[in-house]
């Protein structure tokens, strides 16, 4: 059993530390772009290791994104996330308590969605929401999905789902080359990034290919288990 | 026409500073307990001006304020509370570029709250959401309406829209009592503090109490328009 350990700022009071309990369990992050199949791959990754998964910012709290994105300016639209960030570190602290957690979209989306859309840097980003980033469990393996940006815009051409944030990347090649850049900066500086590159072009070869990233992941995260030496699914 | 100047962190973007537009209409405040009859106040207010008001937090975030306040801890609590209040001064700033502009509720409340339900210094609050605090618009006057416990503890018992919060409230004297005392020490330091005291005890002599109420805060409100100069309605 090991106690993760969270860098906090000095002199915050014991209401605004985590709740540090001990955990032998694996924290899975999935990072990527709408469209780079994080949610099935979460959805598998879930059922394989018999947890949960939640995304960023989790539900219901994403309820009020549509309305964020379009009405609040940047400064209110990254505490919101942030708020959405914080929430899902307990979510997945909760989870950590008694077996493994999985998580679609994490801080790292949180950085590189903002950072894209308003033009900035992630650095700048980062160091803005810096004193409440302590508050955020670790991943144990950060999962980067990347994807052609033909094949992206195709996926989310086609989702029942699609989102005004979709519609946008649709729209703004500008954005979403920007945004697949953001995602690249962060990916190059996380010790905990494992890469899944899909190279696929046409739907035709999308689901054998999806089989074969589900392979990848699958044997990824067995491995990252039994380095934990952790049980694979729990009770 | 004067412009609004709001102390703000060095070194922030661009996309992170307030909008700067001049204004010469006035941003009123009401703070104080569920029950004090801010609302009815904020109300009365806005037409007196011919302006719109507002809530921190404001709506549709508001919507999430009973997730929030019984799923997340402490320090997601403030930055979703965060969140709301920065989106405020967006609001302030909006309706100040046009005319006056009222809010039922700002950033003292969300420090008076947090610090009262989760047991800790307003100063505590203060510090932990300060590097973000720079973008909030300066209220011209903050009125703090001081209400007896028994009578807002009958008043909220009566409300029709009660909240959870409420109902703790209620419930919980020494909450209630720590929640008051939270709101004295702010207004104690508040440079733009003005004091609506109530003693009514009774229901019957309520709506005379209002009434004085009003004409109190109305002629407070008309002098601090006439002393910056600006029309006391727009059209």
């Amino acid at each position: 059993m090991t106690t993760r350990s969270t860098a906090t700022a000095p002199r915050r009071p014991a209401a605004y530390q985590p709740v540090q309990k001990s955990s032998s369990g694996i924290f899975v992050v999935l990072e990527g772009i709408s469209g780079s199949g994080k949610s099935t791959l979460a959805a598998h990754l879930a059922e394989r290791l018999g947890c949960r998964t939640f995304h960023t910012v989790p539900a219901p709290v994403s309820d009020l994104q549509p309305y964020i994105n379009s009405h609040a300016r940047a400064l209110p639209q990254l505490a919101f996330y942030l708020a959405g960030a914080l929430h899902a570190a307990d979510l997945a602290r909760q989870a950590l308590h008694t077996g493994h957690a999985v998580a679609d979209r994490y801080v790292n989306s949180v950085i590189a969605n903002h950072a894209a859309v308003h033009g900035l840097d992630n650095a700048t980003v980062a160091a803005t929401i810096a004193p409440f980033t302590g508050y955020l469990t670790q991943p144990d393996i950060t999962v980067y999905l990347h994807t052609d940006l033909d094949e992206l815009t195709a996926r989310m051409t086609a989702k029942p789902d699609q989102s005004a944030a979709d519609r946008d990347l649709i729209a703004d090649r500008a954005l979403l080359r920007r945004l697949a850049d953001h995602y690249d900066q962060i990916a190059a500086a996380d010790p905990t990034a494992y890469h899944l590159h899909t190279d696929s072009r046409t739907p035709a070869n999308l689901a054998d290919h999806r089989t074969s990233l589900m392979h990848a992941m699958t044997h990824a995260t067995d491995q990252a288990v039994n380095e934990s030496q952790a049980p694979l699914t729990r009770a």
